[in-house]
């Protein structure tokens, strides 16, 4: 089969690999139908994550069927269509148990990170019975793909964790495609406001598109002023970070209202500045983490009710075999308008041949929109 | 009548000053009954709280009896024996109805710090009505005046915000006044362990003697070690920080345990290093903020069931005219063994002349216990 | 001025009584702008209200323009544009200061119940402060006006007792006007179905228009077989009761998945059959009570924002001097298609004269909604 | 092997029967080191649990050793010391993946009921990884044993469903061993007052020994006159009904606050007349259901911190050879001062010859606590 794998800094390959096998007797087989790339992918190409090794396929959102069980798998059979998470737990350790999947003492996360992950034909999913979900007749397998990550991540780590509720003005600082999908989710709560923070004009026209109540870009580095004119001057219930870096940290606190809750869904790689010296007397919780994927199930539901449609956020389609291109958009995703990228290992109706651009369409309507305001 | 007036950085006068009027429809005048001495009182005294002026009285916990009441006020009659707690509150501001009365929009902590506070004969205490708690028959007046400020903000502050939960590992970092009463209100939620962390010996006893299960003397720097030993090496779901000094707040991160919960009573006088970089895949809470005196009527139940005794928390005693002893005692409270120091004005019967130090039976007790591990 | 007195049952006169006057420092009078009726007044017009003596002034929703101050009152002016809701509350007993608003020591259901009500042209207001709620500029007066109520009881006693949430299939008994507020504040939280019950077309109509996914008319008793296909067999998460009689809590109970939570708005006059022998092993939660309008606030940012426009609930307008008219209507609200009536007293732009059925271009829509299925 | 066979209504026998076998995959064979008996044994022998058809092993609270894994138990191996609690669940389903695991879609309460339970010298565990607790070193077996029913049913279904809080006025009715397991885990959240109400004297003491602060027997029909007279009038913040007939619930209504929660642990069989005329008014929250065993772990960490010791309810013990004797002590429960009766299958230290009482240090010891009221 074909894999992408993971050379070091700055390389990676599409190559001919063996045929993964059960290792365990949880394990499954999963021939991959669908995979898309992560900000993940791009740092782990940057050397970034030094816990990826090389040698490894990368890759860890993906939808596909399953070809083979492990003899301990009591809930799949061979043919079941199914979303792999990122995230892979037992269900029974102790964090299990009290919900944080993601500290499973047994799984967390390993695919294409210590274990071979999914931009392949095929991958091996260990611990399936509590780590995989089947995908409902009827429901568009792009959406179930946005199911992999980005979705459970904007709802589980932001809007969650920022207890994003009735008639709060929200803050998503990061239009890409989690700070995007942060927005959706943000919706299911009804806050008054959804401010979209971001310096890419077209991330924040999506951001428009799909929710966001007002867009500030700040290149003009005067967001805190345009979000305390848009909060009376209170600033913000909720602040999602969704960057990970010392300056949008910065701007989230600056922007909290007294007895906000700030989450960060961005990845740091380094310590960060908290005022402390002044967020003491503010009533402030500040949450950080990474996804459980508890919630794929309720938002299944919600897709499957027509509340939630995921596939907005994809932008462009290829064929796995063109996956070295598809990285090429998605580094230059600013250029490119690239949201989510999706890849298809068969001649799937939305499978192109080469780049395909759905963004012509999504342009016309925010063009409307802009226009109106 | 008498005030302790604050002129400037380790300036503070026991002096005549004219007795407080009625000002605003919702004020009364409380003749003070006791008082006692905060941690936030000698920060006043070093210069450290800009917001208090020279020519300020300053005390922010206190009890006495109504003499005069505002036009306004519905609640309180002439007479009345009341708690007077630290912060002031509308109890109809936005805020307010969202349970943040510490962020009240027309109070907040006033007394002793923006206008004149308790340590004093007599006090003005504005928005009477929803500020002030009865103190009903029965309870003991020093139990009541613990409840001005620490047994709250223990509560509220650390336990509550640090969502101290049945079968916890609990570590309070900091074993003073306050964080002796976060110990006793830590107990009302039956964590499996309460850790106190301290550098004297003595404060550390106290904490064993009342409800500490463990203790570090941290002085030779191995709190960390010695926390995760006692905790399988997960580290403590709940970590309550009392200090407010960098290298708490660094020993708090380090100890805190995947899904963990961190609350700050401790307050910052600059901004501090967040690990950012490895909480992120560690899903915790860090919570900051102040006391807002909500459940000033529940712990008052539970001393009346007889099922909290806030005054093993009191060392000293002294009579109000010995004021400016009491403050050489508190600034010495390592040497002196001192937790907290009650004033009271009138020859009430704990009263002492002169330097009164209640530990001798509590140094026997834990002497005691001590001998029995 | 001019008063609705109501003096046994059956029997209601619009006729002169003399202004009201400030009896305790607390109260305000307001000048009423605009009133609705509430399903509430007819069970009083029937007798069935105890607590309602003749001679009493009715009605409980109410906006209007403050005209005078008691000496204590200290949020409002003369001027001042409030929502007059129906619960009155001192913010400061202890009920209230749990929250729970409508258990006030002080206030409670008094308006039209115990004092004078405000289907009239002046009203005396008690507790002021801490009951009334100041429209902003810009809102809508009658979009207010349904904030007095129907929309507050819609979402506390119904959305928020039975813990809408993400994803559920919630049934709403009774698509009157409280269930319709009740399924524009269950939007909010996102469920994936709202499944309306009645046994009114035209109610139903309204359901489907405002939100509901689902419509059920029971009138051939099959609504028990219509849910569960609905819901694959399991059965409703929330099930909110808003009629009030013995066969429609037979019927939410019989509906109710495992684990699910119902909450009743509905008046019960008799006590009721309860499954204990079925429901104990269903881990279901059941919760009764009545509005504390604590949500008001919220509610109105949601309509500011423009995300929630009540007055869709508006079937008819009345000037106040028809009030008489307005009670027929309303008593037959099937035929007459009723569903809230305002009463404005004065020329306000939509106040009609002689009765204004609102519906035709409300049918036009649903028309087109129904045909489109 | 021999068991405890039921045989239809008064029938039952301690016969041998073939040992079990493996059956499917995830089940495990437990050699039963100790097992109890529970009020639903009894019900069952009085034939009074349809779902219990002749011929079945009854039993469903016990702790042993494991003696053989199916090919997908991952947890667990031989030898391992384990305690069965009575819901069995696959932990991956719908329901569990919520925490409602008895509710599981594949498990729920199969042990001594519909499979064979394990009042026996060897049972069949099904889902063994999901359902098996280990016991940690240095837990004493008998006090896992209480953990596998009474303790997680007073906490989950009585003390977490009724909410109770710090400083509640909480009311346990029914002071048998799970009304006695319920007042040991109400303790945990400090409730100010913990009132016992029963018929018997005996248990009534032995609750007011392990904590209760008040105990009334209502053999004179005056237990609502004084709860009211307890709590100034209120009423109960939390009632706990852990009877289960129409007039413990309906004292449970009568005696429950405003604003108050009642969980139902008591069994019903058939339904019971519900106030809904009062209690509409009086915000109230009504719970049933069954226990998940979700808290065994937490309650182990309690047992093991000495800050639990259910050992206190054990009152008998009997070799399983005598488990006919067992079953008529407890049949007469009120006249043997039998609370939990413990068989033991091998030579545990604790297992007696013939009945033995353990009751008398008890008495003694309640003797002192009446003497000194």
């Amino acid at each position: 089969m074909k894999a992408l794998v993971y050379y070091g800094s700055g390389k990676i390959s599409w190559e001919d690999k063996p045929l993964p096998k059960i290792e365990h007797p949880a394990d499954v087989i999963v021939r991959i139908s669908k995979t898309t790339l992560c900000g993940t992918d791009l740092a782990i190409l940057r050397g970034g994550v030094p816990t990826v090794q090389p040698g490894r396929t990368i890759g860890h959102e993906a939808t596909g069927y399953i070809t083979e069980v492990g003899p301990a798998v009591q809930d799949f059979k061979v043919g079941d269509h199914v979303i792999i998470p990122c995230n892979t737990s037992c269900g029974r350790c102790d964090p299990c148990r009290r919900g944080l999947h993601s500290s499973c003492e047994r799984g967390g996360w390993l695919l294409g990170n210590t274990i071979d992950g999914v931009q392949a034909e095929y991958a091996r999913i260990p611990l399936a019975d509590s780590s995989l979900f089947r995908i409902p007749d009827g429901v568009d397998e792009e959406a179930a793909l946005m199911l992999a990550d980005i979705l459970p991540t904007g709802l589980e780590v932001g809007v969650k964790r920022a207890e994003v509720s009735l008639g709060d003005a929200l803050v998503v600082i990061g239009a890409g495609p989690v700070g995007l999908a942060t927005i959706l989710a943000a919706e299911f709560y009804s806050p008054a406001r959804i401010i979209a923070i971001d310096l890419d004009d077209n991330r924040l026209a999506k951001a428009l598109e799909i929710g966001a109540t007002n867009i500030i870009n700040n290149k003009d580095g005067k967001a805190r002023e345009k979000v305390m004119a848009l909060t009376e001057g209170r600033g913000a219930d909720a602040v999602i970070e969704v960057i990970g870096n010392p300056a949008t940290f910065q701007l989230a606190q600056e922007i909290l209202a007294a007895g906000g809750r700030m989450a960060n869904i961005g990845i740091f790689h380094k310590s960060t500045e908290l005022h402390s010296e002044t967020l003491w007397t503010h009533n402030i919780t500040l949450r950080m983490g990474v996804v459980d994927n508890s919630t794929v199930p309720v938002l299944l539901k919600m897709v499957q009710a027509g509340r939630l449609d995921p596939t907005s956020l994809v932008s462009h389609h290829f064929h796995i075999n063109e996956i070295l291109d598809a990285y090429e958009i998605f580094k230059n995703a600013a250029e490119e308008e690239a949201i989510k990228v999706v890849l298809s290992t068969d001649a799937a109706k939305k499978a192109g041949s080469g780049v395909s651009n759905d963004n012509e369409f999504i342009r016309q309507i925010v063009g409307r929109v802009l226009a109106s305001l």
